[in-house]
């Protein structure tokens, strides 16, 4: 099963978090329906959010903050303003320095979600921007969502 | 007295139509707080979301589409991500074939904007894109926003 | 004559500073042009690299940073994707602490604006974000750019 | 050698495209450095300045046009305003009604790519927006940047 088929199965209860953002009028490009580059920006707010509500991060100047290093998304169904969207978030994979995310983005009252992405987060510290154990605090709020994918298929049943 | 300082004395009852925003990461800018430019994105969405919803606009294919002229907007105080904002729209000025609106934009909890401005949209034939007269559903839905400034300071009594 | 009136017949002399920009893809609306608030991300990019690069500004961390409290813009034409922007920079007004940029945006190839512009900086301290009198190397970049509004007719020559 | 490793390894002799952009204030995010969704604006930048200018594509109207359902990125290095970017891009895999691109994100002077990413359009009829084969005009200028990435280590040679 490839990937693209594997997140385009998730549902609304793959994901223990969820955020409603409205879509804004200059997220559609020219060919009315939202920008694939918007989705990315989806990501960070839920992502970003979750941190600074329930992780104590508090950008720009805590200890530690999490820098970007690769990030996906795949795009099942068009969306458009001015849907209302609700983004659902789980954690992946939780290593000593580094988080998986994934957001599963659903248009308001269904249930198979129009697009599946996410980024990988290394942790460092703020200063000399090296990489860092994730502090407890981070590390306890990110443990709440965490939902490894399954390695072997029965697993599943 | 100012128009900045007119603005700055506004208040949610000023405001018939309102519609609650959350914040993106990317609205703030390096110095941690929502950019200026981002406030016409705001703008952008809570006019064309009533216009879809309310005046039977129907963008991009519609007979009728809104240009903007002009646009303008006053910063009272700073605002940040994650907060939640609360755009309140009026409709200043309605002419045969243009719309002023003003926006308020609150902080979810507030009374005192912390921004206020807004843009002038003139009206056109979708294809030729020559001025027309405001279709007849699209004015009825305006005309329910409409809150003219009075001319007069007695007025204000 | 009207503001906008005044700002429409500008040419490219009356800017003393340019920078090109590409315009992207997401710049463009669904009515394929683009989008009003991208002209102000416009103007941001411009003044900013001027700042930076003629007027020791360095963000964030510098000792001082440029607020905005008031924005603008007329829009004459249309522009839109792939198209090369000219931004056109002058100071219109530069006070103790506060400075109002205004900008033209030129098409490739074109003396005519399809836009004109601007904002006003108060600068303040950074850390206290207390307004404070510009500093003496911020301001003699700005005074190079400086090209006021003649108040009467006569004042051009 | 993982894929991340093998984009990090990549030159300006790689891509056989290029376009210059300047970044914009609001790329950078509050962490002062170019947000990841950035990237992905970049990408539709270049690429559709590609498709339009050397493919034949017209959108929005133009008969087919394409449709993202995947993208990634991989970020290597950090990237700031006011700099200026040299956008590298290449077609990676040329299928019958789809397209991967690849693009590389250098900084002005570095041969060594900042972020390397890209995605996978499908083409569409624009009415319909049914997968049709892509038109013989288009897929002349895809394959002139088509670099397929050698299956065989040896064949690197």
């Amino acid at each position: 099963m490839s990937e693209s088929t594997q997140l385009k199965a998730r549902t609304r209860s793959d994901y223990p978090f969820f955020l409603s953002y409205r879509t804004r009028w200059s997220d559609n490009d020219q060919y009315s329906h939202i920008n694939n580059s918007i989705y990315y920006h989806y990501f960070d707010s839920v992502v970003n959010t979750y941190l600074i509500t329930h992780c104590n991060l508090t950008p720009p100047h805590g200890e530690q903050i999490g820098l970007v290093v690769s990030s996906f998304c795949h795009f099942f169904a068009p969306l458009a303003f001015p849907s209302i969207l609700d983004l659902g978030l789980r954690v992946s994979k939780l290593g000593k320095s580094s988080v998986a995310y994934e957001i599963g983005v659903f248009e308001e009252g269904k249930d198979q979600p129009s697009a599946v992405g996410g980024y990988t987060h290394v942790f460092v510290e703020n200063k000399s921007r090296k990489s860092a154990a994730i502090s407890t605090r981070t590390r306890e709020g990110l443990e709440r969502l965490l939902r490894p994918e399954p390695q072997m298929p029965q697993s599943k049943l």
